[in-house]
């Protein structure tokens, strides 16, 4: 609830890119934003909430706060096979710090921009820093994903490397609090990076139609979220922990059970999470450039989640289920 | 990011009412939801931030926090001339008390299906009291109200009480501190429950498309929003303070020129603020059914606010420009 000063202010941060896609008729600025949604496809719609000290760490660059607001909206728009189209966002902020506010707004259209995602409105108020984006998507009927559908026999896939955000955590409160590090520089920025930087897999969500059968995405480990999918499916979950992608940064970080403990319960990776039939893997297969795809298990009859090592039943030293972060 | 005890709390807050109107092809639960666009409409997104301790006192009861967070995002829809459809909910709570999330839950949805606005979405996160609503409407395109577009001459309107809202919210505090008043008791409720449950003018809204020509809702008060239309239509206003509406209650709690105050600076009380030109105002009238609509001034050529007091130029005692709140 801003004055004149700050409603120049939110003109800086909100419409430094005019939302003037044809598909925005009215932008930022009036009481609300007004769409034409897309013929012959559905809107999709998610909203996440990131609060300091609980989703990040207080004095996370400003850039990396208004990147990593939108990447997590927009990996839930991934996970569903959604094309982005637009993002309201509100920022709750102790005070109106033009620098800070700058930071966070090229954080946030860095992101945008990559995906052509328009801002098309916001609230700015004043309270402990918070974010909320509410992002919306489109995509045709039949090719949305779901976190059901799935069916016993599946693969359980992941994309790209998991554990590396939450080791990337670890060091980014460690380089806050000045504390030092055995960790070479790369190593430590690459995991800062992924902790900070994640990106959500839109590209890959919309390749998986027609081949994965339930999808979603990480951002709360394995752990948590996969046992959401596979109630979903009415499945269990087999998944063999030896094969968890684990990457070389995360190897110089940790040690092995370390590592896997990370890649199971970890957390804000945002990678995508999904099941593929056998007679599905040869075309996953093909979609597979830069960005590995690990076959981590297998969906079951029956419920629940087990973890094997090398083909044996077994539990991570640390179960490690955040209670409501 | 909530483990399966939350996930099951979060079914029974936001899925409570099933999300299954024919439009909602997936509710709450996947990754996103999915809808279907009204054909021949466009679609309206507005949304904002409530914080506990910024926006509404602590110790505000959750039924009023449910209620008045979807209020206020009502209110910017009914502004627009929009029909309500869907609404996200972000909720931030330092612990997951069910008894305040059952209340929270039952504010919400007495509005959501007052106005058949279906929830279809949210998230649930830990951290200070803090609730983001992203609301989505339709209209016609030929029918949204917007900021501008006003023309000089037309009068300006406002619909029901001024500074009842303001009053209200210092009637609650005095009685969340145990203060003790020498109001009636009657009339105490009657303002703390004009701020706790501001009502959203859609079916003014959507009645005044093709009478008002701009249109705004009253969040900040009078003196922060009224310019904000005025720089819109590129206009100057001038208001003649003895013609505010002010309800008997306010003329209880204050005295003349504080009742003044409160109506113009007060903010909060989310009724619609727009203009008519002369030829359209038999069609006003025959829409003041019970809701009562005041001509309090009028726009002209130039820029800035003007307020009169009996046809002079007239400061009130305390401008009372809230800054950022």
């Amino acid at each position: 609830m801003p004055t004149e000063r700050e409603d120049r202010l939110i003109e800086t941060v909100f419409a430094r890119h005019s939302a003037d896609g044809d598909d925005v008729l009215i932008g930022p600025g009036d009481d609300a934003a007004m769409l034409r949604c897309p013929r012959g496809e559905r809107l999709l719609i998610t909203t996440d909430t990131l609060n300091e000290g609980v989703h990040f760490p207080a004095g996370t660059s400003a850039h990396a706060v208004g990147y990593r607001a939108l990447a997590v909206s927009l990996s839930d728009l991934a996970a569903m096979a959604a094309r982005p189209l637009w993002a309201v966002v509100t920022l709750s902020v102790p005070a109106a710090d033009e620098d800070w506010l700058g930071g966070f707004a090229d954080g946030l259209y860095v992101l945008a921009d990559e995906h052509g995602v328009q801002v098309v409105g916001g609230d700015f108020v004043r309270g402990p820093l918070s974010i909320t984006v509410t992002a919306h998507g489109a995509a045709r009927p039949d090719a949305v994903l779901r976190r059901g559908g799935a069916g016993a026999g599946d693969g359980i896939w992941v994309s790209g490397f998991l554990g590396d955000a939450a080791a990337g955590l670890e060091v980014l409160k460690q380089r806050l609090a000045g504390t030092a590090s055995s960790l070479s520089e790369t190593v430590q920025k690459e995991l800062v990076r992924r902790f900070c930087y994640p990106e959500p897999r839109i590209e890959l969500g919309g390749r998986l139609a027609g081949i994965a059968t339930a999808c979603m995405d990480l951002s709360d480990g394995l752990l948590t979220d996969l046992p959401r999918l596979l109630r979903h499916c009415g499945l269990k979950g087999r998944v063999e922990t030896e094969n968890l992608p684990i990457s070389d940064a995360l190897r110089d970080f940790a040690d092995p059970d370390d590592s896997c403990r990370l890649a199971l319960a970890g957390g804000d990776d945002y990678e995508l999470c999904f099941a593929v039939p056998r007679e599905n893997e040869p075309r996953l297969k093909a979609l597979s450039g830069e960005l590995q795809l690990t076959r981590i298990g297998e969906l079951h009859q029956g419920t629940g989640l087990r973890l094997t090592r090398g083909g044996r039943p077994w539990e991570p030293p640390d179960s490690g289920f955040r209670h409501f972060s």
